[in-house]
Order: structure tokens, then sequence, then C-alpha cells
């Protein structure tokens, strides 16, 4: 997986052959072929691979209250700057989601990758309404509006210039968040 | 032009050539070739193309206030439903742009776009200001936030499979655009 990752890192997906996995890899190429049907099938295994080591990463519930949850989650996607191995990870995942209109396998893991995420996040408010920090609404188109900001920071930062204003997006997003989700005396209190 | 966007639709990018162009093409191959360098440059003609094509489908802001201009943005690009040929454009427009992390002259074209459009819906917050419609507030991270938001809708929507409820963040993005830029008597109204 390390040697198709670093492949596709340095020659992109369209320019990426089983030759150039190969070059990364330390063993014989034989081997990479004894365990892969070609070029898609390990890619299908590197996107297995690359969703799970997200998921891996995402901050995970707490006992903390939900807004904290929430919040770690935002920290996390919505980070003002990324570090050269989550700038390279995101990427990879960008280019690989690019494929999913042409290429059915991706799109069902990424359909399922999104649902899960959204769920997660469906959870969170859910649980703030329990607790009481949040206002009695639908989880769900909440939790849907989150990702899909979330998705549109992740795929402008990837593929613009210096153009993608991160920090504005989650500013904004805490404002939505604010005037959707806090109960008025919550509001306040953050308001500080 | 048409026939490389045909052959994008039934090939996918990764798997175009200059041969499948052709196929679509009702003239002779060469031709091609003449007046192009090979795929990478008969793709960024398309893309060119694209953006181009997208930009005069855009509504433009007309003559009615600031929020309707707004609102026919918005319906536009968050329509509930796409018809087959907008559904094909959104796809192609994802698959190119997922080539951009890779791609220098892709990423500068989907930074010039995302640009002008940011700019544009920055002119319509700064109008509504004007026209006291909208509260005064700074109109470039909204422009930022609702820009982001209609991006990760639309690459949700063309990389999964019933799984983007653009509906929802439609609803979700109004809560926010009423809550950050209606001034409280308009907002009343809104409600009805």
């Amino acid at each position: 997986m390390r040697a198709t990752y670093d492949a596709l890192i340095e020659h992109g997906y369209e320019n990426l052959t089983i030759q150039r996995i190969g070059d990364e890899f330390p063993k014989s190429k034989s081997l990479i072929y004894r365990h892969y049907d070609g070029k898609d099938d390990v890619l299908v295994a590197l996107l297995e691979f690359l969703l799970d080591h997200l998921k891996s990463q995402m901050p995970q519930p707490t006992t903390a209250d939900a807004h904290d949850c929430l919040r770690n989650v935002l920290d996390f996607v919505l980070a003002p700057d990324l570090d050269a191995e989550r700038a390279e990870l995101t990427n990879v995942m960008v280019e690989l989601r690019g494929q999913s209109p042409h290429n059915r396998v991706f799109r069902e893991y990424f359909s399922a990758n999104d649902r899960t995420f959204r769920r997660g996040l469906a959870d969170i408010v859910e649980r703030g309404i329990e607790e009481g920090v949040y206002r009695s609404v639908d989880p769900e188109p909440v939790a849907e509006f989150v990702l899909t900001t979330m998705s549109g920071a992740t795929v402008r930062r990837a593929t613009t210039e210096d153009v993608a204003d991160v920090a504005a997006v989650r500013r904004e997003l805490d404002a939505y968040l604010e005037a959707r989700l806090l109960r008025a005396e919550e509001s306040g209190l953050s308001r500080r």
C-alpha cells in the first residue's frame, strides 16, 4: 500500500502504472501481480486502506460534551493549514474521488464513507439535543450540511492555488451552528 | 470540443485517448493533431470551453433585488434534480477538477474560475447591503462559504450514489443566510 501511495503522490492517478508502483516497492513487481488484478484492483485496495486510515485519524466522540466533540471534528478537517503529509493525503483522496463519476466501485466506497461520516455527525447533534446544549432540530439535515461544507473546503483546498479561505469557511460554519443549534443561553456564552 | 466531450462522457478521463476522441469526431483524426499537442492539450481546450459554457448558463444579476439574484444562483446550482445533460456536465467537471492536485494548468483554471465565481457572489452581497436588505457584514467570507457549500454539494452529488441530500443543503444554507445576512424585518417577512 505504501508503494502504491508513494507512486500515486509522485505521478498522479493518470500516470500511475504497475511499473511505477513496482519502482516504489522494495520487493519484486511480480509480488504485486500475485496479489492484485492490475492497477484498478491495487487502487481499490489503496482506497480502502486510505479511507480506514482517515477514519482512524478522525477525532472520536469523547465524554466531553457534544459541542466539544463537534468542534474537535471541525478543528481537524478545517484546520487552516495542513502539514505536508495531510496535504498529500487530501490531494490523493480528491484525485481518487474525481474518478467516482466513471468508476462504480469507487463511487460505492465514497458513498459508504460519506454515509458513515454523516451518521457520526448526526449522532453528535443528537447527543447535543439530549444533553440540552442544542435546540431540538432534525439532526440529519444539519449533519448533511456540515459534511457538505467540509467536502467543499477539502476539494477547493486541494484543487485551487491560494484561493480557498478555509479559515473563513470555519468562521461562517460556526456562525451557522450557533444560529441553528445552540440554545440562546449557550449561544450567549459562546459569544463571550 | 463536442467530440472530446462525448468521448470523455463515454470513457471517463482515465480511459480517454485521442483515438476515442477521433471516433466521436466526424472529420479525420489528423485534424485533431493539427490543432492540438496531444490529449492534455485537447483537455485544456475542453476545460476552457466548459468553464465558459458553465459561466454562460449561470443566472446573471438582474435589476431584481440582491436577495433574488442570490436565490437564482442557488436555485440553479443546488437544483434538487439535474437533467441528464447537467448531470453529465457536472460529472465531467468533477472529474477534471480531480486532476487538479497533480495538474498545474488545470489548477490555474479552477483557481481563476473559483475566484470569478466568488467575486460575483461577494458583489451580490455587497449590493444587498447597499440596498439595505442585508446586514453590513464582510461580503468576502460569506461568498467563500456559499461557494464552498455549493462546491461540496456538486462533488458529493457527482461522486456518491443516492447519498447527497442537496435539498437539505439548500434549506440549511437558506437558514444560514437568513441568520447571517437578512435584516430582522426582512427575515420576519421571509419566514412568512
